[in-house]
């Protein structure tokens, strides 16, 4: 085992010589391989392993709990026993499991299944391809539909990182439009596009968190839901809608997803199980119902054109991670909503045990002392917290090496160059009396921080 | 489970009427997407589902001969004890199944002491990258070592169509470079090299399969092999060696592969665990053991560097498929060497019923008659047979569904438009009796099949 990943790359580093044998020139990587700021996502999945002492507020990991070991292998046979129940004879489900497999995946049933009574999403299984998380479902999409350099992707901002990572990744050009406190304005997208049409270029599509989304918390209204599907029908723009917290929103408060409500087939929804499930299975999915006419003149679901792309990146998904998860579904009933509504009660409990520690150390009527403000969402993973300093990675690994306590820059999710004064606060896997411990030490951080703010 | 991929995919084709909503228009998709020659990865993965009546000749699948599913729990079991056996605390493994893990993996120390014992290759785990197999590995080396334009990639040809896909996906030019009987030829290299730099473009890397090659068999010798290491640092070139068939040699005829001669560190290494273990796992690696100089002044591997593009197609790699392969090399003591000998031998097995099959339908003497000549690979999974007539995929599909026998159109592995007149065998998942009975249904294909050459 790889104990130490920050470590051992450290243990590598050697001082700077005589270029040798094996030296390669820096400048001639691709650009998004060496743009530190391109780092982002180890450095917030890693961090909580570089500073073990700290506690860590720095990533969107959920709540590991209740995890148990044995569950794995549980859900690998309940899946395999499903498939004996279906009839499968024994030696093609081990071919299943140990063989090339189609490239899509083998559980878009199961997951079809579990969108209809989750999300009152209707698809057939050929809509819907099985990846290796929200990652490569994003990277598939993103490569099927933008063709060329002048086509433009609009995304929200601040952004979750790994929609700038994806686009970088694939040198697509990527346009801000900052949002507001309802989330994305549907006529600024409208703008935005209109903006890049002017330019020359095309705007293909749109990239949205609708429920709390990641950075900031905001929830789309559902008349600015419908607005924006009107929007993309008129500006002809896909779009991408991530949705990894909707599942987690307070009783009553879940909002319909831009998929269920897409009559025009405008919305390419990114499914992650990493929160509903578990992060270390990387599996997710695409739905792509939209039909692409083929050279023979017949029409398919583009999710189907999109295995091209898919059989590219990673051929098909590790069978392993897909009998797990298809266990999980089959077990649930593809239902993924009971199960979960403990977990949001956990993720809820955590929020508020946040929001008030912010609250006593920050008292909104004391802000010319502290020059502290922070957000207040409903649900979802995340707190945004303004600062009077510069809250950046330098602030951040002091802040976890000298004070206990990790979080992340705003400044990672801002497309715009914004977020520099601002950190993010992740909640999800820390139990409420470590938020108060870490808040308090947040506290103490910014109180021994000197303020330089105009 | 969605048994039946292909069919799945042709329920939802609906004749051609009026455009509606949710059509998208084929042509702004990206070229790689709705480019049928793109498709060849899927056609050959799934080629044995489409025709489950069919003798399959048509993919290198593994042998699925003696697969348990049994083994599955083994192995994962195998690898948490090992974990435990080192001090691993239980809630550290938990965690390390469950959450989100390095993005570079967690099992590179297995792989680094594999590489030592099976490969004689001294790497530190810092040069390795667990990686979603071989294509991702391709996929994130290709990322990052590729930055302009004009940035040139040169590959053998006839080669592999995992190569093409992935440097179509990231639009990265290709230019192939003709083999000969003996793999890629050094000075064809170096003048493929001098002839790109001639364009005022620069060749970056060179792709090729040194060890019974995919799909035409060839072996590089030994000289060949530390000249074309003199030629990748006299052009100042990447070596991009995939080696999946290297351990399947006859016995004592093993070469060292390029990784192992290279002193100059010149070659990024593309490891697959799909021949050696399983492909099911979707499991692979890369080892850049070329330092970078960071922009502190500290260098790294290159394969630190590269964490940037593996975050961002998949964040990190399955713990399941890890675990897994991770318990295998534990549990077979970083040897897998030894444990494939057996394995090895029912290939060789293979090769051999196939080559004497083909030489009683297909005797040299008998060449004007027949039309027909195959080549005679010493290892390895296939066998290029060439025909009288175009063996394309309409003749393939032909093949299978009227005769029983499906195999690969060579034409999808040329990268200059050859191969149009040949066909290539993968033996590995038939035993010695199928293959017989399906070269004899070939004979047969191929006498109803009226000759076309010129």
């Amino acid at each position: 085992m790889h104990t130490q990943p920050f470590d051992a790359a450290a243990g590598a580093r050697r001082p700077v010589g005589e270029d040798g044998p094996g030296c390669l020139d820096r400048d001639r990587l691709h650009a998004g391989i060496v743009d530190p700021e391109m780092d982002s996502m180890r450095i917030l999945s890693e961090t909580a392993m570089k500073f073990p002492a700290a506690l860590s507020f720095s990533s969107g990991a959920p709540h590991d709990g209740n995890h148990d070991l044995s569950k794995l292998s549980y859900y690998t046979d309940r899946y395999l026993k499903h498939l004996e129940d279906q009839g499968v004879p024994r030696q093609r489900i081990t071919r299943l499991m140990f063989q090339y497999g189609p490239v899509n995946g083998f559980i878009q049933d199961e997951v079809v299944r579990m969108l209809r009574h989750d999300e009152d999403i209707e698809v057939g299984p050929e809509a819907v391809m099985i990846t290796h998380g929200f990652q490569e479902a994003t990277l598939v999409a993103l490569r099927g539909l933008f063709s060329s350099p002048d086509d433009v992707l609009l995304a929200v901002s601040p952004a979750y990182v790994g929609i700038r990572g994806a686009a970088r990744m694939l040198d697509i050009p990527l346009r801000p439009v900052p949002e507001g406190p309802h989330g994305l304005d549907p006529e600024d997208v409208a703008a935005a596009a209109r903006a890049v049409r002017a330019e020359g270029r095309r705007p293909v599509a749109v990239y949205l968190v609708p429920d709390f989304s990641n950075p900031s918390g905001t929830v789309v209204p559902l008349d600015a839901r419908r607005r924006l599907l009107e929007v993309a029908a008129e500006e002809d723009l896909i779009i991408l809608e991530d949705n990894p917290y909707g599942l987690f929103a307070p009783d009553g408060e879940k909002m319909p997803t831009l998929k269920s409500l897409d009559e025009r087939r405008r919305v390419v929804y990114l499914g992650s199980f990493a929160k509903s499930a578990f992060p270390g299975a990387r599996l997710g999915y695409l739905i792509a119902d939209q039909e692409v006419t083929d050279a023979d003149g017949t029409r398919r679901a583009l999710a189907q054109e999109l295995s091209k792309a898919k059989a590219m990146f990673t051929v098909g998904s590790s069978s392993l991670s897909q009998a797990v998860i298809g266990g999980m579904l089959v077990d649930h009933d593809y239902d993924l909503t009971t199960p979960t509504r403990e977990l949001a009660a956990v993720y809820l409990e955590r929020l508020d045990a946040a929001l008030r520690a912010l609250a006593e150390h920050f008292p909104p009527e004391r802000y010319a002392e502290h020059g502290v403000r922070f957000n207040t969402p409903r649900g979802g993973f995340f707190v945004v917290v303004e600062v009077d300093f510069e809250a950046d990675l330098a602030a951040m690994e002091h802040s976890a090496r000298h004070y206990g306590v990790s979080w992340a820059p705003m400044r990672m999710f801002h497309l715009d160059g914004g977020g520099r004064r601002a950190l993010r606060l992740g909640i999800s896997n820390l139990d409420p009396q470590d938020i108060r411990t870490g808040i308090a030490r947040l506290a103490r951080f910014i109180a021994d921080t000197p303020r330089t703010g105009v």
